[in-house]
């Protein structure tokens, strides 16, 4: 019955995505935890970085190195709220990795797996090249919300987010590229860090509404944590290239205030109805 | 010691990639191997895409659906010649998906794993909306071999490679740009299909070359199929945008001759030395 505590993170102000991704240690390498119904999508699933969120909650406690580099999780089942358990299996632990893997189950059975390699991020040291660009943003403050003072509701009510300008799916009329440039943050001040990049790419509008397509269900979603994020809003760019046969892909890039990528990530999806 | 045989794919020729990425079912989900020295990369592993196709073997035998569409693989020690189990363990079979881990062993130790969604891109059905392109190279006649007649060794000694240019890292000057374009087969004339696109992907010369270093090691590999290719050469380009702190992604892109994306993926990997 301990909570699963992060001497990094503590003593820390109550902000809702720590709260409500907590993970409780039951025996050796499981967790219980509950899936909020606060973190929906359209549909009732909860959202998918929330969910995968839980799981390295559970990851970090069990490895040795504090954050996750490299993260995929394989979504089986529905996401549905309610009490669920994480079983961690560890991998190698190396000097400057270790690998590990958690099965998020409800009922018995399991509806998602993530496999992950964790590392010291802070600690990494080596040559650095960067050939592209933070996207190019007006200041926050000359941006709009599209909710226009509107409360939010599911996932989407514990973000804020910016836009340059009005998308063409939110004025009726899908542009047919599937692009956005936008700023985004935790809607309450939690600063983001590596442990909540992983789960915010997967937080925001999806792409492919500028295709027409309002509904689609994550298979597969892989981040790559890329930095320790500066103080400040998040300058984000998603993508979507290939709708094919119903499957698309979405590119997700965070970008910190200091122009430096944070995260970055792909995932394949699958068009519902 | 009953070879997998692969009813959709027999009888076929004797192709070097099918030979040497045999698996032998020995007991329910355990598959043994053997890690080809012929496969190698400088500093003695297999290559990374090459120890990939191997668990892919072993994931198609036991999963309901013939086509990986999307896979992880986590490298956590060195791919090393030499005898290897495959330990597959099923998750959930659907209509349209199956999912499912294999684990690569050798000496007892886990090397790396994979998890993966299984489909039939052939089934597939849903909208199409495309708005990228493939790579612009000059017909395959008009582009030029970087060996020159010489034999080329380990993983490289398999595929046939076209450039439209000689790169800068090849003439000594790297170009400080670490983005190409080329051509690609396989040189027995095997065809590309869906089980091999994902190792596929990791074969060619890394990217990162351009930046003036050329020893890096694969941490995490994704890659979605996207396409059953059509017959021909492969229109490839890959590129690394983010060298930071020593670590870089890759992404590269398969098309096929008739214009079709048909994978796509990420790496995450750490520059050696």
């Amino acid at each position: 019955m301990t909570p699963v505590t992060d001497a990094a993170a503590a003593p820390e102000p109550d902000y809702a995505f720590d709260r409500e991704t907590a993970v409780t240690a039951r025996s050796s390498g499981v967790y219980s935890a509950v899936i909020s119904d606060r973190w929906g999508v359209p549909g009732g699933n909860a959202n998918g970085g929330y969910a995968l969120s839980l799981c390295l909650r559970a990851l970090r406690a069990e490895l040795a190195h504090p954050d996750p580099l490299a993260v995929s999780m394989y979504y089986q089942r529905q996401v549905l709220p309610g009490p669920a358990e994480i079983h961690v299996d560890r991998g190698r632990t190396g000097r400057r990795l270790s690998f590990g893997e958690a099965r998020l189950l409800t009922g018995g059975a399991e509806i998602s797996r993530v496999v992950a390699a964790f590392g010291d991020i802070g600690a990494l040291d080596g040559p650095t090249v960067v050939t592209a660009t933070a996207p190019a943003l007006p200041p926050v403050q000359d941006c709009i919300d599209l909710l226009d003072g509107a409360p939010a509701t599911g996932v989407l009510q514990w973000l804020d987010f910016r836009y340059a300008e009005r998308p063409g799916w939110h004025r009726g009329t899908p542009s047919g590229t599937a692009r956005a440039e936008f700023w985004m943050r935790f809607a309450d001040g939690r600063p983001a860090d590596a442990l909540s990049l992983p789960g915010m790419v997967d937080m925001a509008i999806p792409a492919v509404f500028e295709f027409g397509h309002f509904l689609s269900t994550t298979i597969e979603l892989s981040v790559h944590v890329r930095g320790v994020p500066a103080p400040g809003w998040l300058a984000c760019r998603v993508w979507t290239n290939h709708l094919q046969d119903g499957l698309h892909e979405e590119d997700f890039e965070i970008w910190d205030s200091a122009g430096t990528l944070v995260a970055q990530s792909r995932q394949l999806a699958m068009l519902i109805g």
